[in-house]
């Protein structure tokens, strides 16, 4: 196991202590262990390990980004998941959501809001301080 | 309520009666009631509301760009709902997402057929006048 | 020479004079001679030689397809070159271009603005009746 | 029927024996059976039918291009569930979609892996020779 | 002059000062009037004029979803010029683009970085605090 | 200096012997070195490493993801400019960059053709063999 990967498991249990739980639903560690070990490596052990950015700001891009590319609903959902534990609020989130309409178009920003419609409403999954 | 966004209820009504219904149903009213009402704003009031092109070629438009992006399956749905109300046939809808295809691919064109097939088969369903 | 490639080139003779000049200036009938000749039999050959949609119709569809595609601003301002020929007025593209933002984000409107700036400002490239 | 519709046909055929199955599920062929014949004649009959790539080389492009854009999932899953006719195994399959992560991001690979799941576990569905 | 206008006018000045002076030298405003205007409201006047985000973490998610798009380098840049006014420093824009490898793939990070070179090096252009 | 990058960078001169001196060129190593880093680490070092797929597959996979893609002009042609090191011929390229149109449409190969048109004409650039 290498230190890439130790740092990334720790910082993806930071951001959802679900997320190997996800891996595991989706399939991908079991189609393609390698890959899905390189994914917590390059994204969480090398990327989001950097200190230049904190994990709130990480959340922020990684939300942004996504709606923008209107094309990753699964992670997506995954990292309005984790924001709540990086202290974004269900409201900022619908506020990130509904400036990326400015880039990507409107339907980009009404279909992220409907893909995590049921994470923006529910009052339980987006509580809780940055563990 | 703006002007803004009373002319662009009417025009939305003139596309589609259910429209309103659409929105809640998908949630995003829910969940982001000023940006269900920006969208109105911006889409009806604001584009939509200028007389330089009429509502057909709107919705040509609409049709076109939407299945072109690839990532607006609903939003795509939704204006080849209201297409009929606009005195477009269903040949003719037919026919702007097979042209799709050089520009988007043979995937967005299929998948585009695909997506509204019900809507291209339902003899019920894109007939009427612009009301 | 197929009946597809004669019915093409008809068809692209029609949308612009200078078609066959733009594919030998673009180096492609010179790189790959049978895909120039498949791009003229299946655009034009196959899917604008079909009477449902006239080429006014066709034009607009590939403006705004291309428009909101935001990657073949080549293709697009080669249909905007051609929208005078088939009656399309210099205001009918740029409501089309406009048109376009809310479905592909602002950026996507403005650079297609942008590159097709000289076009919707010179007053005689826009100008003349469908040959 | 043309000579290309033939030719196209019968690549078709020995990519996937259900192909015309498939068109006739997804209703592309009752909606628009022109447009079923012209992806037949074009995709098949014009480009596959080159014998500058051999049918292996074909499906690892249309899997590596269909994962890139991450909006065609039918589409990949079709040319995935082609690839052991052509002789491409599981991992290579495997490795072409976690190698698209590098030029389409994490989500396009991840997501492309999750659509494919079944057909990459299955042991029945991807064995056989070139037929 | 509406109210949206104003507003938006006071903040595109927060953010650059030499906004409007982007807006004629694209010739989006010569060619296309009420379309600038209508970004200017809908961008500013409407959505970054909402206090749940500060300009800082607007200016965030525009860097991160414009990069993410890969479509639109006028308009990265732009937000990268802001960035500095915001209180954002260089390392942080590199870093934004940097994460957005994940969701984007290397490419459209690589393209943002070169796109933007000389901002991130220039030592005079991303200094100053939020105005 | 990690295991992945030596392994990355002993492959990535394999490919091209100037990769060094592009990545210096565009800037990217002097804004953002640890990211030129990575891309080495993780293109290089992780993915290109694996040994499912040789050195050719893998630049036929890189060439027609870059090309559907349609945004990364730079890297499709640093990867094409290798492919002939790995005993890619010109006709093979030019035949990805054509079945290219299937997937991403039109545009997108006519583009890819054009972005590449010096390296698939000069009769100096793509010989040699897999070094």
């Amino acid at each position: 196991m290498s230190d890439r990967y130790r740092r990334g498991i720790d910082i993806a249990e930071q951001l959802a202590a679900d997320k190997v739980a996800h891996f595991v639903q989706s399939g991908v560690a079991e189609v393609a262990p390698d890959f899905a070990r390189m994914v917590i490596e390059f994204a969480f052990g090398d990327i989001y390990a950097r200190d230049t950015l904190d994990l709130r700001t990480r959340e922020l891009v990684a939300i942004a980004a996504l709606a923008a590319k209107a094309t990753a609903g699964p992670q997506l959902r995954m990292h309005v998941e984790s924001a709540a534990g990086c202290g974004i609020t269900k409201a900022e989130v619908i506020e990130v959501l509904m400036q990326t309409a400015l880039y990507a178009g409107l339907p980009a920003a009404l279909n992220a809001l409907a893909d995590c419609h049921d994470l923006l409403t529910d009052h339980d999954c987006l509580t809780g301080a940055c563990r």
